[in-house]
Parts: structure tokens; sequence; C-alpha cells
């Protein structure tokens, strides 16, 4: 067999970079977006929502424009990225242009992988106008959109030229997907800042009030967490694994609930079902999950499972789960406030059946 | 504007890797593939022709397939990389899974293009079954499909985890593809190696009869040379437009064809074009474009432009040549066979248009 080899191909590797996090509070003008752009064509791409917002009113003049439409899930899918490759192709754009993705996750994803596959790849910059997107989606380069078969069945890494989050952008969004995003907030604090818990909850009434100084605290509190775990972990091997806190449980009350619930308020019901498991394994506490309850709770958000979704339904879904290993996921977890439970070297951890089953239960709502 | 920026996200440099190319004759078999799968299971991508020449047929039982039909330029497109993947879910192929590209330089373009993008990236293997993919196309990582509106609107650049070349399936190739892609090989020999340009005017009658062991030294060669350039460059932004060498009037002539002709003809003239300028610009002779020209015939390739296409529809194509500067587009030349011109460190020259309208008025075909 090694005769047959006649040659190797040797390939380079990619250089180290980096990019920046812009925060502010009514920042967003073409100037600002020209600098991040490099001499680059600019094509933005929002959705419905952000549009009818104004919040593309600054940038309307000196650029291509591509509204999705519905905004949300429903158009996160491979047709939508084709449309906007052939709306650029349209208003002329080439290899030497830049994607701006303004909007929310769904946007930023789509933006991402167009950028990703457009004439094999051009720059993306992220303007994040959500508070689960400020928080999480516009760093890390992961993109991805939907076949008809199943979620993010395509999709790449690939990281964005810049990001710039304008909390101004917050101001008009809809209360229950505004508070919904804080519970990415919640986790990141719990998985690595006892501090940044703190503050959210001293924070209460500035959060709702939408006050810029907090908001701006909070992006940047959040991105420099989920930035230090991306820097180690790009490729979701290991460490990228604590993001997922309050996910496994919660992804599986979202689809349950006919994404009626929001991604955020299932995440919020997650984080207590992952502090109900851990009470159970001995690194949590009823005090804890108590306090952590009760910021959720001044957050807007539920901490309960509804009532028409069985805990046959959540057990049945997550052994789905795209991280299961053998049929059954592994979970994040903490040891405490600000500090992630890791076993040898692992960030995911198995967890017996029953326990599960318990935590769901004592989770389920009372009708 | 510096204030601003809150943070930076690291990005880590990808690892510096290498892929081996086997090179052998009637060597397909599961137990080949099943090495360089590395225990991912494999999901092979074939067309109509690989498929009704019985190529595939060393692979039937062991993989997920998908036939791309009809077999060709007209197939490669988005459209059909959704249906790959979507064929990949419906077979329950995951993260876990590798894709083979099995056929001709489409094949391998829409099998690249889809691992590239099958849950954010798999690793994919390219068997080439053609003379121009054995020599050209499987090596480098480029991947592209067509939009409804452009060549190659979507892409990436995904480097195959091996390449694997069996002379055996060039035995099938329909007479006119098969001498086709030998129009890379002389390309190779022009640019990069005279000993090899001798190599194939001493080997005239092995080619036309299809030689195990000459074709396996041809791929070895093209492969080599293919590979030096592409390590040197591998995003092209300088040493790799050399590959582009008879490839601007050649896309020209093969557009205005109506892709009557095909591509490796097309770049037989490309060649005898460049030849001629490369007169004009004293880098040429007659004496090597006769020598070029005798090569070119002997394996049946076409050395004129054919009577219906005109000058002026050529200049006009070339100024949307897709490497064009400021609406003209730069020319790969040689000094010598064998011998690149480089000049100033750039690999694509300047050349007026006068003289590039008199080398085609001298190759167009007399009625």
């Amino acid at each position: 067999m090694e005769d047959l080899i006649k040659l190797s191909v040797k390939t380079k590797p990619s250089e180290a970079g980096e990019y920046p996090v812009v925060i502010g509070s009514g920042i967003l003008s073409n100037q600002l977006l020209a600098r991040f752009a490099a001499g680059r064509r600019n094509f933005i791409v929002t959705d419905e929502n952000v549009h009818s917002a104004g919040l593309d009113s600054a940038f309307q003049q000196e650029a291509g424009f591509f509204v999705i439409s519905p905004a949300g899930e429903k158009s996160k899918n491979i047709t939508t990225v084709i449309e906007i490759v052939e709306a650029m192709e349209a208003s002329g754009m080439g290899r030497d242009s830049v994607i701006t993705g303004l909007g929310g996750g769904t946007v930023g994803d789509m933006a991402g992988f167009a950028a990703a596959i457009f004439k094999r790849g051009v720059p993306v910059l992220h303007i994040p106008t959500t508070t689960v997107a400020q928080a999480d989606s516009s760093i890390g380069g992961k993109t991805g959109v939907d076949s008809s078969i199943s979620k993010n069945a395509f999709g790449a890494f690939h990281h964005p030229a810049a990001v710039i989050i304008d909390t101004h952008t917050l101001k008009t969004l809809p209360e229950r997907e505004y508070f919904s995003g804080l519970a990415e907030s919640v986790k990141h604090a719990m998985i690595m800042d006892s501090d940044y818990f703190g503050f959210l909850e001293a924070s209460i009434s500035e959060l709702r009030e939408r006050e810029d100084d907090v908001l701006s605290q909070l992006a940047e509190k959040n991105c420099k967490i989920k930035a230090k775990i991306v820097e180690e972990d790009p490729c979701e091997k290991n460490q990228r694994r604590i993001l997922n806190y309050g996910h496994t449980i919660g992804h599986a009350v979202e689809t349950l609930s006919g994404y009626k619930l929001l991604h955020g308020e299932c995440v919020s019901i997650g984080i207590i079902a992952a502090g109900l498991i851990e009470i159970e394994l001995g690194s949590g506490s009823k005090k804890r999950v108590e306090k952590t309850e009760n910021l959720l709770k001044e957050l807007s958000l539920p901490v309960r499972i509804p009532e028409y979704i069985s805990t046959e339904q959540i057990l049945s879904l997550i052994k789905h789960d795209k991280k299961a290993v053998d049929g059954w996921p592994r979970f994040a977890l903490i040891e405490d406030i600000g500090k992630a439970l890791t076993k040898g070297g692992q960030w995911a951890h198995p967890v017996d059946a029953e326990i599960v089953e318990s935590a769901v239960n004592k989770l389920k709502q009372k009708p």
C-alpha cells in the first residue's frame, strides 16, 4: 500500500488572527461600518423586524440590501441563503464585497453562512440587535442553516471581521424577546463569573428599564466570557460544551413547545433542571437553585416546564440530542456559581437517566 | 473610536497538514477506501457516466450513494448540492461521515463543496476518473458550484483527506474527453518542466493506447507540479495564476462555442494563443509554437479558433474574465518551455489589446 502513495500535498496553516468587538450606544453609522468594511463594498442582510423597527435606516443609502422575510427560524434555511447570494450577484457584488448581518441570531447565521460560501468566502460583519445575539451568537464563528430535513444541516465555521454592538438596538425589542436573551447572560455568569451573577442580581431595575450603561456592561461581560471559551476550543471539541449549560433539557422543551416558548425561556428552565441534577450529584444545593430561580423570575423568565409537555417526551427527545454519545446526552454542569464542573478534563458529563427523570418531574408545572 | 473597541477575540491558526496522493492501476476497492475513510461512514457521490461505466461497482455494497444526473456542468449547481446533503441525511449520515467524490471535475466540485458545508464540514476523498481531474482539479482544495446567475457563485476552499488515482478509470473515457484532459498535462509541462514536455512528445503512441504505466507517470508528474504551485499559493493570490496558462483565451472560446468544444480543447487553442502573444512580447518563438502545435495535434487536440467565433466576440468576453483588472485580463505566459514568465514577482501580466487581437486573428480557422 505505502508504495502506492506517490506524493503528499502540504497544506499551509491559516494565520492566527483576531477581531474587534465594538460596544456603544447610538453608534451605528455608515462611517463606523465603512471603517470595518476596509474598502470592500458592503451588502447588508437584515430581516423585516429590524427593518420595521428602522434599525437599518443608518445604512440605507450606501449599501446593497436584503431583507429576510419572514423574520426568524422559518427563514433560516438554505433557500434563503441562495436568495441572498443571488441578490448579491444581481447587485454586482463580487469577491471584493463584505456582508453585514444586522439582526438577531438567525440573521447572523444566514449572513455568516452566505459570507462563508459566496465566491469561496468573503468577510462578514455582525451587528447583533437582540439580547441573545449580543450575548452569544455573534461571537464564535459558527454559522448554519436548515435543510428541509434537519436543523443546521448546512454550515461552516467563519469568524467575523468585527462585531458591532449598539445597545440602542435593544430598545425596540419586544418584551418577551428582550428578557429571553438575558437567560444567556445568566448562563454565562453561572458557568464562569460569580461577580457577574452578583452584578445581574444588583441591576434588575436597570435591566428592566434597558439602561444603556448597564446593557453595555452586560455586552462586554458576555463577549469576554464567550470569547475566552471559544478561543480555547474553536471547534467545540471540549470546553466549548460548557456553553451548552441549561441547553440539553432546554432544547427539548423548546422543540416540544412547538417553538411557542422562546429559546432563552427554555434555557431558563434548563438552567433550573441542571441545578436539580447538580443537587442529586452532590455539586448543587437547594439554596443555589432558589437563588438562581429568583434571578430568572426577576428577569420575567419561566422556571417550570409547561404542563402540556410530558417527562416521557423530554426523555425520548434528549436521546436524539445532537451531542448525544451512545444515545444519551452529556450534561454541562457547574460546581458552584461561576465555576464549571470539570472531571478528568471533560466539560460535559454522563448523568443517569433516573436522575434526569427525577429533575424533570420536579420541574413539571402543576396544572 | 478606539475606546469603543472593548475587546478582541483571538482566532487560532489552523494546523499545517498534508494529504496523500495514491496512484495505481486497478487499485479501487472497498478496502483501499476504508483505509482513507479512517473509520468514518462513507457516502459516495458519483454521476451517471461513471455509474454506466461500472466504475462504482467496487464500492456499491458498503456505502451510501448519490448518482448525479445528468452528468456534467448542467448539474454543477447549488440545487444538486442540496440534493446530496439531503440524501446524506436521509441515509442517516452525520458529522462522523466522509464524502467520496468518484468522477470528473464536476463531481469533485460538488462532492468537495457538499463536504465543506455538511454539518459545518466533513472530510472528502477524491477519486478522479478523467484525464482533466487526475491532472488538475482533484488537487488544490478549490470547490465551487453555480447559482442560476453565474458560475462558482458558491464555493469554499476544502482540502481533500486523500486523492486516489486509478488509471483504469480512464479506459472507458470517450475519446474526445480523454484527449481533452491531456491539454492540462501539456500546460503543466510548459509552465514548469521541460523534461516532462519531452516525455509527452516521446510517449504519443502509449498515450493514444492509454497504457497504464505511462498514465501513472503522467498522473504523478501532474500532481507534483500542481501540488508545488498550490502549496506555495493556496488561495490564488499570485503564483497559482500560472495555472491559468492558456485559459484566458481558452475560457472565452469555450463559452463562445456554447460548450460544444470541451474545456481541454479550448485550453489547447489558448496555449497556442499564449505562444503567439509571447512572440509579440519577445519571449516566444515561431519554432516553439510549432513544436507545441505538433504535440497538441498528435494528442488529437484543436489548435485553431472555430470560424463561427469572431475576434470581436473574444475580445469583448475576456474583458469580463473573472481575473480581469480594470476591465482587462492579465495573461499567464512563459519564457521558455518549462519556465513561467515572472516580472517583478508577478505571475500574470498585462498585454496590450492590439497584441491579443493580432494573436486571435492569426488563430482564426480559415473557412
